[in-house]
């Protein structure tokens, strides 16, 4: 089974080629026992024994693990090689395991964690805007899909069909859903009849299938998990303005929980989703500057109202096709979270969307310490909890307060408590920064009194969140180009980087910049520079300025 | 495409035969407007001209809807045809509508909202008692299921199979998952490795797929909603307690959180789920006295682990195989509340799941009550907002106040405030009780003061939840015989009722009381009477009473 689906499992990126498949297939397979800190690549100081952290020899009542014979699950370093330095994060953060078919996911339970915060936050969104959660189908009729022209060109060389139902082959193939827009079109023309039953607004959490030739975990898998928004509206104004709510709405999650500066923006006509009049899109640029498309909001005008009569009797009596949109987010988005912030040394999550915000590690070295550090680091726990922060003890007897830091900082906890005998007396703890490495990142002698503790953990939990946004910042900043010409923006995109130049040349020369450098249009961004601009390609005059760049 | 899947839909109760298949289809199928006031039956008096509520004639600027024209979108009487009564709840009070393939069913919001809410319950419990949720892909290769032998027999006959992907034929096909016993083993056997890795305890909330031939909306579809455990112990007894946890968790959840008296019990060796050792399981009597097994919590033993070779080394060193148990309430609970409360009015949901607690009705006759009749409502929905309390204003002005009475009263919300200009000069609202029809349930002059309205409020909402779960209980218990023989059995069984008898007999003396009566085992409830007793079939000395009964 493994061997047979591995090699849809490496990466697209060029790097991957060199990863030995079998070095590939192990990281990401094998039984992860937690990794020892010796074998962790070493760029942050992440065992400091000058402090209050003791030394990794320190006697605790655990049998020793056979660490030393793990060398081979180191994570490979980010510079190295970033599609493997991806795929060993996942492994050993345990944020995602292949599934037995080719090119499936399972989301374990701290990856999944992810998706959920992901899912609080924009649940809550939706439903202050007016949306109502529901759920279609998953199987829809073959000849569904080929009721909206472009729908059909884009989707059926990825549909999975269902022909065997019940032990018999069925009359007509079922698809698998890849998007809901015919089914949701099929009900939504028996619902709507007049003006007043609209807007409809509604989305689903649900799974979809692509059969994707090119996987890779998160960011393109066969089955993936999304929500999707549909809404029908009276007016194509009325249509525009949901469309640019939503991708405004993904702008801000984007921002705020996520930490991820995307830029959001149009996509060009070739670009655009099949069956869309439109599609807006919010583009991230990931640690090793390729873009990815984190989430998108189509205005659908009435391609499928047309093509699925979904009509409706206006204000004066006439009967007219409904104005649509639909929009998503998936699980792709873990993926882009993992690529935006992750080190050397592992995962760094944004604190608003961290599963464990903060880690508390009890240290103590002789048995009589031992309960007064584990009742002082209960009570920390408790007093966090009770104020609304995620936060977990990892009290585990069998490693070292060494080893957990590592863990810890490779499965990106965004603070980590230390609470040895020491700050049990002083009644303080210590608290270090999962995204400033070493002495820096840490402050001695908090109080552990309950709301000073409290208003200096949120605060640095707010810290932590902006800074994770203005290192991306600062970074996708200086990977943007601006270019006046294709040669620059061909010298752009070989130096890895995003080239942004003013753009009004036709969709065969936008499909020859793809064939020539490996870059698309991302999107024609909604920040537009001031002043006349010219075609970078054609010299002719052009409106907008669009952004090119490799991408996931 | 209707025609093609109607057949299917019709219910299994041999009541529903005697509907035409016309009358069922149009009921579920048309767009469902709202229902006049005069359509409905009249058991219950929901028009009351006498006091606040105006007459439906009242002047108000809407359109007159052609209302009159619909009289064929009544709910027919419960005791004149349950089933048929069930469909046109589920179509008027819009819970659900057919999708376009045979047995599928689209969750529209108000029936989605109240999955919503046994979701967010169970979820929180789930996490509680230390499972984490995760996602296993759908797609399951053919020869997993073929693994353990009595679940590829008990699922084989209803699997749905994926036999193309990307517009190739596969090598293998794929089952579409009916239940992930067999994926998740799969990936447990690459994750445990030592006593250390247990317990494992995880959950997911997915779609499922099984091939039914008989489908109904929300009790059995093709593919519906569900969260299924899984969990994984060292020792037999840990598992055993975990199973039994768990359906102690959903019988506390039927009771407090649905209102519905649930029996627990264990379930016969014939019923016992496909590759369990031992089933648990919790039995909901309906309004039409037939059993709906409403969650189901299995102690698989080593089944699974010995045909997946999960196995972990214990203390000892020794490699032993797991021991597991798994565990589900799907969508199929919301067609238990239906046909637990709703009366020939309409829907009657429990206050703790219901989407809409408290619907608010403003009422005024001339323009110039209007602006402080809405003022009010406004400020009232505020209040019981910012209390926790889900309410909702219908202050929209194409439907009269009788209009919106029955529509809401239909919909099943178990509050009715109703404010006139009267009450507002007044500073009080009126309550109503969706449970107790007509003046009985309506009390005046409830003070719009802040902390007395919520509190009133709070304790209205208690009482509705208590007086369902009484008016069930009370209902369950009358309509259980206790039998000693076979014939006595038979004669309740034939009066539609359950019949609870002392138990020995063999699986083929079961399997004859199905084939003769049409009741199958239910359970032999955790709660026994004391005492010796003799089986009711063969006279042999029994240990545990059984509960017969028909069920969906």
């Amino acid at each position: 089974m493994g061997a047979l689906r591995l090699p849809s499992l490496t990466s697209l990126s060029s790097a991957a080629a060199a990863v030995p498949r079998h070095h590939l297939c192990r990281q990401l397979r094998l039984p992860l026992r937690p990794l020892s800190a010796a074998n962790f690549s070493v760029q942050s100081s992440t065992v400091e024994k000058d402090v209050a952290a003791p030394a990794p020899e320190l006697e605790q009542n655990s049998p020793k693990p056979k660490l030393q014979q793990e060398k081979d699950r180191v994570i490979t370093p980010r510079s190295q090689d970033f599609n493997a330095w991806y795929l060993d994060i996942i492994a050993n953060a345990e944020l995602a395991d292949y599934g037995p078919v080719r090119g499936t996911m399972v989301i374990r339970p701290y990856g999944y964690a992810i998706w959920e915060a992901i899912q609080e936050y924009l649940n809550v969104k939706f439903k202050e805007t007016g949306h109502s959660n529901m759920y279609f189908p998953q199987f829809i009729p073959y000849s569904f899909i080929e009721k909206e022209a472009s729908h059909v060109e884009g989707f059926s060389p990825e549909l999975a069909l269902v022909t065997i139902g019940g032990g018999k082959e069925l009359e007509e193939k079922l698809v698998v859903r890849p998007t809901s827009e015919t089914i949701v079109n099929h009900m939504f023309t028996q619902w709507i009849h007049s003006y007043r039953d609209l807007p409809l607004m509604i989305n689903q959490w649900a799974n979809v299938t692509r059969w994707e030739m090119r996987t890779k975990p998160f960011v393109r898998t066969l089955e993936f998990l999304w929500q999707e928004g549909h809404t029908a509206h009276a007016t194509p104004e009325e249509a525009e303005k949901e469309a640019l709510q939503m991708i405004d709405m993904y702008t801000k999650f984007a921002f705020e929980q996520a930490a991820i500066p995307v830029i959001a923006g149009r996509k060009s006509k070739v670009e655009t989703f099949a069956g869309a009049s439109r599609t807006y899109t919010i583009e991230a640029m990931m640690g090793d500057r390729k873009a990815l498309q984190a989430g998108t909001s189509h205005n659908l005008g009435q391609n499928f109202s047309r093509a699925f009569g979904t009509q409706f009797t206006d204000e004066n009596g006439q009967r007219q096709h409904v104005w649509q949109t639909s929009w998503a987010i998936s699980t792709r988005f873990v993926g882009g979270i993992i690529m935006t912030h992750g080190d050397d040394v592992g995962l760094m999550l944004p604190p608003n969307l961290a599963p464990v915000q903060v880690i508390v590690v009890p240290i103590w070295k002789k048995a009589d310490e031992r309960t007064g550090v584990l009742d002082a680091a209960s009570s920390v726990k408790q007093t966090l909890q009770a104020a609304g922060i995620k936060v977990k003890i990892d009290d585990s007897e069998q490693r070292t307060p060494g080893w957990k830091f590592n863990f810890w900082e490779m499965k990106g906890a965004p603070l980590r408590i230390e609470i040895g005998p020491r700050d049990v007396s002083n009644g303080s703890v210590v608290v270090s920064r999962r995204d400033i490495p070493g002495k820096q990142g840490k402050v001695f002698g908090i109080s552990m009194e309950s709301s000073t503790l409290v208003a200096y953990i949120k605060g640095k939990l707010d810290e932590v969140q902006s800074s994770l946004l203005e290192r991306a910042t600062s970074f996708r900043d200086s990977n943007i180009v601006d270019v006046c010409s294709y040669t620059e923006l061909k010298e752009a995109i070989a130096q890895g980087k995003w080239a942004r130049g003013p753009w009004s040349a036709s969709d065969e020369e936008e499909l020859k910049v793809k064939e020539e450098t490996g870059a698309t249009i991302r999107c024609f961004p909604f920040e537009q520079p001031q002043g006349t601009k010219k075609c970078l390609m054609t010299g002719n005059p052009a409106d907008e300025v669009a952004l090119f760049a490799k991408s996931y």
